[in-house]
């Protein structure tokens, strides 16, 4: 068995981050190192159910979804999660959570991997929380206040710095059009982390070059987070950004420093 | 001004890792904390001079290489560094060092960068130590020694996990011939992080898919840290790697789980 040697650190919280958001960060953390230390890599990836929204469910993914779950009902709020869907706490507010943005990354030991949600109501986010697991750095914004976060503010894509989802046979072209005009390519693997990034400006921009992977719960702090500081969160293909619990639902989403370097960025990749 | 808004921790040293190494290393953590407390992304990625390697050096390359350069000094060792290039100390052992492995992520923020180092006698490396500057983490090795880390042990490039350097314009058909192979690709923008993620089974190789961008500064590390957790360190062209002071010699390094999944990289890359 090949544990992961790292312990995971405790989030680092603002005060002022709402209750059952901060609850469902610190179960996700402390679920993450319980696993991590009984399990070795294989065991974390091994698929262990269906998800919500049609892919696999890893062990890892299971077991911190189903500490925020907990954390959920003992919150009194709804949650919406990858793998186990909606769940109907009764609530006007709702969690929309991933529990392990990364997953292949949290079970391989690449020390790339998130918590990510955001407090939704009638549909519309007001704070949003990502932690990185592996280290307990966190980032939070809410909608309509200032934030610490400024983006680089780069307007055009040539020569910048682009971070990537992997590239799929379906994508490939795009895939290559983007890296054509952009300076420096990184594909870290894990979106949550990916886009606070983008909102901190340690990067230009961020991207799914058109194979529509990303779910809501991918983009549910983004999309409080990065227009906080600056940025726009736009899909690819202009099909508005929603919070519905229908988990199939696709996306190709653009986190970037302006909503003009987004345009760019989607235009590339439609070619 | 835009400060990087994390803490640089000092580093995690094991008791037995060389005095001139341990030091160096503190050196190199506590100056990169230093700048990055001092000055924006747009200062630390100045280019302040131009490196024995033939590159420029970055504000944030020369604030911790000066460090580590006092540092050897003090302790009476020889250095080999990418900026200063050989500092002859009168002594029979040399530091070979990346003092910021990932400079372009050190100076935006992208929180993964290394310092690196190797302790050299008589042309072979007897122990190496990597740190991981954002978080502290550090992995050490010595020649003949057992190690805590085993790679993952895959032979096969086929569905392998494969971190890449970013490809450039005269190696994009290498690049695309590795990635058509591999199942799961990460460019995570630093070498000795990548690297030690090798010797940890954490993912199954990484190469320069034939750009030869690697020094033998980039790669000391790897070359004991990989080998001694049973997986290889190759040129993708089979020149041999050497403790060079000539920083202008270069190389395309495979370093992969097993001596098979190198080969396999290596013969996948010259296509």
């Amino acid at each position: 068995m090949s544990l992961i040697a790292w312990p995971v650190p405790a989030p680092d919280l603002h005060a002022d981050v709402h209750p059952a958001l901060a609850e469902a960060a610190r179960a996700a953390s402390a679920a993450y190192g319980v696993i991590r230390r009984s399990h070795g890599r294989t065991a974390l990836a091994e698929e262990v159910a269906m998800g919500a929204d049609g892919t696999p469910t890893m062990r890892v993914d299971a077991a911190v979804e189903d500490a925020i779950a907990e954390s959920a009902q003992r919150s009194g709020v709804n949650l919406l999660s990858e793998e186990a869907g909606f769940l109907d706490h009764g609530s006007a507010l709702t969690l929309v959570v991933d529990p392990v943005d990364g997953s292949a990354n949290a079970a391989s030991g690449v020390p790339l991997s998130c918590f990510a949600g955001a407090l939704v109501r009638d549909a519309s986010p007001s704070e949003a929380l990502t932690v990185w697991l592996d280290t307990g750095r966190t980032w939070w914004a809410r909608t309509g206040h200032p934030t610490p976060y400024r983006t680089s503010g780069r307007t055009s894509l040539d020569g910048a710095t682009v971070n990537l989802l992997r590239p799929r046979r379906s994508n490939r072209d795009a895939w290559l059009r983007v890296l054509d005009r952009a300076g420096r390519l990184r594909v870290l693997g894990t979106t949550c982390l990916e886009t606070v990034l983008v909102a901190e400006g340690s990067v230009d921009a961020f991207a799914d070059a058109g194979s529509d992977t990303l779910r809501i719960c991918d983009l549910a702090a983004a999309i409080v987070t990065v227009p906080a500081a600056g940025g726009a969160v736009i899909d690819a293909r202009g099909r508005p950004l929603e919070f519905d619990p229908d988990l199939t639902r696709r996306w190709s989403g653009v986190a970037a420093a302006t909503p003009q370097l987004a345009d760019d960025l989607a235009a590339t990749i439609l070619g």
